[in-house]
């Protein structure tokens, strides 16, 4: 199945609603920063993750930022200045 | 001058070298959630801002990632879910 790879980034306002979104970004990608993961999913999985996200969400108050960097197999660059942090295979994800 | 749009998102262990980051993120580019900000750099611009950008991080402790969202006149798509952020324009910017 053919997976893209997305940078998600999130604002979330409150404690308990930014746990259950934590909780969801990382059943479904790779922790790259304290609010900011890279995901491989394809599209249902993409559509799936947005739904369960956004239903978390106070949509007046937080924010996700999603951006697509291409295929999975061959996705945007990603550098790291300073402390570097494993990013994820471009091969399947179990989500 | 030709610029390209980079994603900039940190994670800054300090309060005090946290506010010396963000000074600079500010002077280059427009906060797209707290700790991510969009620049679009010349060559040189980019090269002087991860100056001094890691001269102010503790490297083993502070990380920023990059990611290049290509030309800034046509950069990679930004979508946010839930409260939306004014994105910069593709135009030159002052730095």
């Amino acid at each position: 199945m053919a997976r893209r790879r997305y940078l998600l980034a999130y604002d979330i306002a409150d404690p308990a609603r930014l746990r259950r979104v934590c909780n969801l970004m990382e059943d479904h990608g790779e922790r790259l920063q304290y609010s900011v993961f890279l995901c491989d999913l394809s599209k249902a999985e993409r559509a799936e993750l947005e739904a369960s996200v956004t239903e978390v969400m106070h949509l007046a108050e937080d924010s996700v930022v999603e951006i697509d960097l291409g295929e999975a197999r061959n996705p945007a660059t990603v550098r790291t200045w300073g402390r570097s942090r494993r990013l994820p295979d471009s091969g399947p994800q179990i989500v």
